[in-house]
């Protein structure tokens, strides 16, 4: 029995361990293809990604595999890892293995079709080019939903992809508390008196000056430059290739200082988190975060909670003013409060960190709706404007600024938004424990030391890779379920401060 | 009938398709490894290469394959192209599946413990230490040219994997000829008055200088930037993922300009021709260079051939002299005989024009008498040495820069080292049909126009891929076989000149 379940047990980690090299290799494919492909090249190294895709499904696909996950769903007493990897193994193969074949390929040219076609769209800030392909993938996905099974409601199945646990019913609360709680905010920071210039930003700063500046920034925080690099790239991204290459890109904009600093700041937290991923995970399939959700809470958590924080700059604004003779005549407060300007704006990814949230509780209300017939694609823009109008107070001119925005429908990433507000609830509640267990821990961000920070993550988050699910993992790091009060709590201080209201 | 041969060439190609892009995934990630991995990931990489290359190996020798391979050797008729799939096809299918799987696999595990010991024997200049590595790797050879068969010569089933259809009759002439000349025409130059200053490389030249004229030479060389990119590595070398991606590498050194200049030439040579290979050659695996042989006359005629004539600095010297003022005093005749300088020494990557194919012929003679059993492992630093001595009049004082310099038999590849002579003779001959075709051709180059000499080699060589075996490419490319004598002519002129002999 027992030589029987070691014997199966390693024949199904030499398949993960495969699934493993082949997803390295696919990073690194993807990687060089936005920081250093030569133009030409693109639409083969696309034929090559194509490829080693299909090899990873064949894998996660195969009868060998079905038949492992049949034999471990037989065993008990599975230690937390190997129960984990069968899950895992599962979940992949029934998201692809339930629905007909026919089926699978059909709706794959379809979103392959239909991320040229949004392109297309957006450039000519036309929905009505994008809407009768949006209108098939909701359709298809909602098929799928019947091959995959719900519980509650629809849009669990899909929210279940990205951020396993999470519900509707628990997105509603979090998510209307939280709504309730930033439109009242950015009430009463519209009418505060407190004018903020962000002028000083546009100065002019070098590319060099930039990354150096970065880079000293992401060595204090932990980021390891010999299991990693920093590159250049046209959006912002991280990428795992194994937990000791681990790259950062960012893109440098000469008269916008906050965006390279921030987005490397932002990314630093997603890559210190899969640095952190312990050896003793490889070849089991979660030696990687756990979920959007959690990785966005890392990403974040450096970013805003401590990259924006006076206590942060108390320390990293002088060397700032060493560095950057454009900041010579600038006064903390007036970088600090630059820092955390508040403006509602129509595009989430240029979004503060007050209103960003908004952005993602749109799109969230909007992705639930259509899910559940109470919308159409065709009732979309204007849903789209009349949200923004009601919580942010502006609303797009055009489909390219309001639904054309995001490229994530074009790909069928119905339930992935979410992630990114769900990233800021987790960070707060973190943050929450952390000032418990380490109770100066502000003292040392002044002084420059971000190791307290580091380790507290690297214990609670990092060490257990994939194994845990979110749910469990913020029980067993902060002691209770999610919820929105320490978040919506950190944003009143905040504000309150920096807006004098 | 017909239909059945183009379902078995459908399904032939299909795996040809596969092994195209498990080969081109693999140099992204060696290129990578190279160029800018982070430290800390280099043995997973390896992993991940020896996961892939084994996926390689198991296409190229599954019984689909040798179906093919059985199918198409059955057929006459078979047009250029397909043939030469299927002679590839075989060969590497033969070279591994004719030995028994065991000795093999001894066989791998040997060499790669080889290439360590061989590595520290050369920081010990010890080479008693590599000497049993040595011993077996050559029994292992032996044994498996037994399995392999072979007609005049053992050492011909050698020299046939990387310069297919080459002898070891053909190359005795060559070489003995060639020997013969290079070692007379070093003699007169020891003698002659003419004293040639290198000094002037070494005053000091920026990275960034020496990058950005590195570059202009190879975009009038006719290199694409939009198929290629030029990157840093402690090695230079040329890697092609597919005809628009082939990139190369260079190494700055600020104290000798003359190393990434003729370094970045040399390998645009090899990059053209494989930027060159046709689109229609895709999914065959002969949209490659033929040979190792033919490749080394593409990069030393560009090197060596063009990049080190007096008509190509008439016009790149002083784009060179308006670009550093490090040779603001430098005379034509200084820089041209500088960059020609003749000294010979022990590394056969530091030879000069004139002696390197000395070095080579000297691993060649060796090779030949270790695989006709007339010398052993015991032999070989003093016949080393004795060679040296004799053809080069010195030397060396240690094993590290005599025997143990290069890596290549620490890998097994012996048959390797004579294609590095062979591209010299090659050049040569392609020299002398293009002055046929092209007769204002050294005008043209004086004028910085590059572009007939593109055009020649891609017409005749470069668009054939892998198709014709590089005695066939010849005599279609300049209507004779191979000899030496074009390139004895070249010399004796070249340096006639330089030493005024």
């Amino acid at each position: 029995m027992c030589e029987q379940f070691n014997q199966q047990l390693k024949g199904f980690k030499e398949e993960l361990q495969k699934l493993e090299y082949l997803n390295s290799a696919l990073g690194v494919l993807y990687w060089d293809m936005r920081v250093g492909i030569p133009r030409k090249s693109v639409p083969y190294r696309g034929q090559v990604l194509g490829y080693l895709s299909g090899e990873i499904y064949k894998i996660q696909t195969s009868d060998k595999m079905k038949n492992y996950i049949e034999y471990f769903n037989n065993e008990n007493e599975l230690d937390d890892i190997t129960k984990s990897m069968v899950e895992n193994a599962q979940k992949i193969y029934n998201q692809t293995k339930k629905i007909p074949e026919d089926k699978y390929k059909e709706y794959a040219i379809l979103t392959s079709n239909a991320e040229a076609v949004w392109e297309e769209a957006k450039d000519k800030s036309d929905y009505n080019l994008f809407k009768p392909y949006l209108k098939k993938i909701i359709e298809f996905q909602k098929e799928f939903i019947g091959y995959w099974g719900y519980k509650d409601n629809k849009y669990d199945t899909l929210l279940d992809f990205y951020e396993p646990g999470i519900t509707t019913q628990k997105l509603d609360k979090l998510f209307s508390e939280l709504r309730d709680a930033i439109v009242s905010l950015l009430d009463k920071i519209k009418k505060s008196k407190v004018k903020i210039s962000e002028e000083i930003f546009a100065r002019g700063f070098t590319k060099q000056d930039q990354e150096s500046f970065s880079k000293y920034i992401l060595k204090k925080m932990g980021y390891d430059f010999d299991a990693g690099r920093v590159d250049e790239s046209v959006h912002p991204f991280t990428i795992n290739f194994e937990n000791k290459d681990v790259r950062i890109t960012t893109h440098y904009y000469e008269n916008e200082f906050r965006s390279a600093l921030f987005s490397c700041i932002h990314e630093g937290g997603h890559a210190i988190y899969e640095q952190d991923i312990p050896e003793s995970l490889k070849g089991t399939m979660l030696g990687n975060g756990v979920s959007m959700g959690v990785h966005e809470s890392q990403s974040r958590f450096y970013e805003n909670i401590i990259g924006r924080s006076k206590e942060f700059w108390a320390f990293f604004f002088p060397e700032a003013k060493r560095r950057f003779n454009q900041f010579k005549d600038v006064e903390f407060n007036e970088f600090y409060k630059g820092i955390n300007a508040v403006r509602p704006s129509l595009i989430r990814t240029e979004a503060d960190e007050l209103t960003y949230s908004l952005h993602v509780i749109i799109r969230y209300e909007i992705e639930k709706a259509l899910f559940n017939d109470e919308i159409t694609v065709d009732d979309l823009p204007q849903v789209w404007k009349d949200k923004y109008k009601e919580y942010l107070g502006i609303e797009p001119k055009n489909d390219a600024d309001g639904v054309l925005q995001d490229m994530h429908w074009s790909g069928g990433s119905f339930g992935y938004f979410p992630s990114y507000a769900l990233g800021n609830l987790y960070g707060a509640q973190f943050l929450n424990k952390m000032l418990k267990d380490v109770p100066d821990l502000y003292e040392k961000i002044k002084h420059g030391n971000l190791d307290d920070i580091h380790q507290w993550l690297n214990e609670n988050i990092h060490k257990y890779g994939a194994v845990y699910k979110p749910a469990d993992l913020i029980i067993r790091a902060t002691g209770e379920e999610l919820n929105a009060k320490y978040f919506i709590e950190y944003l009143n201080n905040k504000y309150s401060d920096i807006y004098d209201i």
